[in-house]
């Protein structure tokens, strides 16, 4: 299947290193979703939502690595044990706070994706969709409650 | 971009015709990832994760439509106000509980995906990166507690 971009992410952030690695890392950090013209009908009904899932093309990432060492940790990974964007299909998520539409632009807080990415999709936040409760994080269950602090390096160029 | 599928998802749906909308819907569905060979190096560590985030391609979607009128509603929604399948990018999400790891086969609970759909990502879902508070969810505010009863029709074959 092929992707194309429906608009482009405005960050702050405008070289892989020095990011933070996840939402909950970019507290307070403001970003804007550009909306492509022809997707413009798509937007309707959206500013009841208080959060996003992004989806987006991670465009810098090196190519595929299956066992890369995360961010948060020294050790090697499974790839689909982490959030590392050396995916198969480079495919990038976040959940981001919706502050406002204008118009084809929209505004945006916890945004910890690189400025200039392409975005692919937007769904709605839902709990009773999304958030699962009893739930075990494997090797992250110690590594997660640093996330706020640790930013990215340039492991993944 | 391009996505090629890393394996493909089995479940007991195999019409788009009455399937649950979401996985809380399908609370109880079982259903298996099976990794195709060339990613299982990307499984290491995956058996410590209570929940994934699974992206697939919406194979079955109808063309695109930019507000369709979604399961849970009989008013036209925005697209990405909507998990609605017939989306630009047609990406589904599911966050399904991981039961087990067998090998290359991934065994799942919460399946509302169409058997025979093409699996594009694995993430491990983390409350801390994946669950933000104080949400708000618009016109699904009252139409979310339908889930575990609605079930899909031929809307978006």
């Amino acid at each position: 299947m092929t992707c194309e971009p429906i608009g482009i992410i405005h960050s702050p952030f405008t070289a892989p290193e020095g990011m933070p690695i996840q939402p909950a890392g970019a507290a307070g950090v403001r970003g804007t979703a550009e909306i492509l013209p022809p997707y413009l009908p798509g937007l309707k009904d959206l500013d009841g939502f208080s959060h996003l899932i992004l989806l987006y093309h991670f465009h810098r990432a090196r190519p595929l690595q299956l066992q890369p060492t995360p961010f948060l940790d020294t050790e090697p990974r499974g790839i689909f044990a982490t959030r590392a964007p050396t995916r198969p299909n480079p495919i990038g998520l976040s959940v981001v706070r919706l502050l406002r539409v204008d118009g084809g632009i929209l505004q945006l807080e916890g945004v910890d994706i690189l400025d200039g990415t392409p975005l692919l999709d937007i769904k709605p936040y839902v709990p009773a969709f999304d958030a699962p409760t009893e739930v075990r994080t494997g090797w992250l269950e110690e590594a997660a409650a640093q996330v706020k602090s640790q930013r990215s390096d340039d492991r993944f160029r």
